[in-house]
């Protein structure tokens, strides 16, 4: 008997907002394991605003996600079968298996996780791709100094969650700004921050100012748009910016920014990166990370949608700012 | 009999453009030296756009020029007398005497130079602040690879001139770009450059795309506006951008950034500098740029205005873009 894999295709490419007809759940028969494959069964899907640059056809960082082919998109999951001397069933995996129930790997995108001390789930966030992020962002780019201020935007989010983490672990004092009252008292309250700026009340620039009286040093950013234009005017001289995400700039249009003299007067330096640049380091940042959510040092907040039917409508919600922490699918 | 020294005053702030009767002439009796202090004939005052920001009350990264007091300004001279141990008369000085025939200072903001081999103007150009913008922001922000290809915008400049020669010495391809035939010629045929755009002819996208068939890797910026906007457009992944001045936002409005997300999708790096801030490096970039003037290997071009009375329209033609190479005022 043929075992079915419940998929989900790119049906269409979004016109303008991301909708759920733009996917299309599928069963597909199951081909018997080739030679030197790995397949595993996925437990939890990463649903991230990445994927909505994939899929347009605009220029982006990387290929655009094909029409009529499964979405791409990390999982975590425990190996069910397996013709690949590096692996054996039983074996919990990371890798990019996509909107799916089973993926078939031939193990150069795979790599095994110990869930005895860190949930499985987190591989997916505080310490997989997210937390790598904020990580290298935060470290790399920002690299804040005690006493300094740094504010984060999407606070609550999975990346900026943990880069506002790391900087208070680095003596920063850290503002972080996201939406609603409920998400920034999580942040202050469950996630550490000294402050957070609603940014629907209405008064961005003063609520920011108040929170920053000392100017900003640090920007981590996942925004962009009139939150990046507000933070950018209360930047100290010498500060730094680590441009994570615009997700801001919807349904591919670009927001300008308004006052790029700053960078100049203020001399600033913003700086653009992506995590899959810098693989030489993720295992050194995965060992840190691992450890600081081993010891409950670095927090993280989950959205688990239930089963991989309910995967476009949370993904529509993620892209409409109703995201709440690391946005996950749970695939059991 | 009281000797007289003839200043150019900042009369009013200007409103939009700035206009010769923001400038007032005067006639000012010189005191006395004092002790510790020296005097010095003024030979060359240099023009530079900075000038401008500093004629507004605008939050800028120096206090403003006072109304009514001596416009400020990088000078050249000879010392004419000194009650100060560390000078004598006869001794040539770089300083900061402002737009006056006489200028007196405590020694700080003077140092002597060396015009066996680098022509007295020199020091207020290639070997002097322009030279050291270039240094800084070519050798510590771009930092060419042999092969790169890096975009000077104001080419023809005292700045641009100097970082694209400095950009070539490190091996890399240089795209000038200039307002004009005239100068787009003596960029390619007197300082080297592999090729120069002329952004007046009205197809600055097509035209620098031709220029740069293998894209962007460093920008030295001087201009800003839609000039920057075009070279992001064309910038490659991991492209450093040395935001040295933006003068295209004239009359303090700023103009927007149109496309920021390109910095976060070539994982661009954007940063501004100026080179007061770095005055650690003074000596050594100076000694460097001394040597290739004097070997001849660092061209430039000056743009002599006769007296001090005509300070005041080479600087309005300066900053309407009619400037060609380092603006310097002689006062001989």
């Amino acid at each position: 008997m043929t075992q079915i894999n419940r998929q989900i295709l790119l049906a269409a490419r979004p016109q303008g907002p991301v909708t759920r007809d733009n996917f299309r759940l599928v069963d597909a028969p199951l081909a018997p394991l080739g030679e030197g494959r790995v397949r595993i069964r996925n437990r939890y899907l990463s649903l991230d605003p990445y994927m909505r640059g994939r899929m347009s056809e605009t220029k982006s960082y990387a290929a655009p996600q094909a029409l009529g082919e499964v979405m791409i998109g990390g999982t975590v999951g425990e190996v069910v079968e397996s013709r690949h001397p590096r692996f054996a069933a039983g074996d919990k995996v990371v890798g990019m298996c996509g909107w799916q129930e089973f993926g078939t790997s031939d193990g150069t995108d795979l790599y095994k996780v110990d869930d005895a001390h860190v949930p499985l789930s987190a591989f997916l966030g505080a310490v997989g791709m997210p937390g790598i992020a904020a990580w290298y962002g935060l470290n790399r780019i920002i690299a804040p100094k005690a006493g300094e201020t740094v504010v984060v935007s999407s606070a609550s989010g999975a990346v900026g969650s943990a880069a506002g983490q790391l900087a208070r672990l680095a003596g920063a004092r850290v503002v972080g700004i996201a939406g609603g009252a409920e998400k920034c008292r999580h942040v202050i309250d469950t996630l550490g921050f000294d402050a957070c700026v609603d940014y629907k009340a209405g008064s961005l620039y003063k609520d920011l100012k108040a929170a920053t009286p000392e100017g900003i040093d640090g920007n981590f950013e996942n925004v962009g748009g009139e939150i990046l234009d507000v933070v950018l005017s209360r930047m100290n001289p010498f500060g730094r910016v680590a441009l994570c995400g615009m997700i801001a700039a919807r349904d591919d249009e670009s927001l300008p920014l308004k006052y790029p003299s700053l960078m100049l007067t203020q001399r600033l330096r913003l700086q653009g990166f992506i995590v899959t640049d810098h693989m030489d380091l993720w295992s050194r940042a995965l060992t840190q990370l691992g450890t600081l959510v081993a010891q409950g040092k670095l927090k993280y907040r989950e959205s688990v949608a239930q089963g991989l039917a309910s995967a476009p409508e949370a993904f529509v919600a993620l892209m409409n700012g109703q995201g709440f922490g690391k946005q996950l699918v749970s695939l059991d």
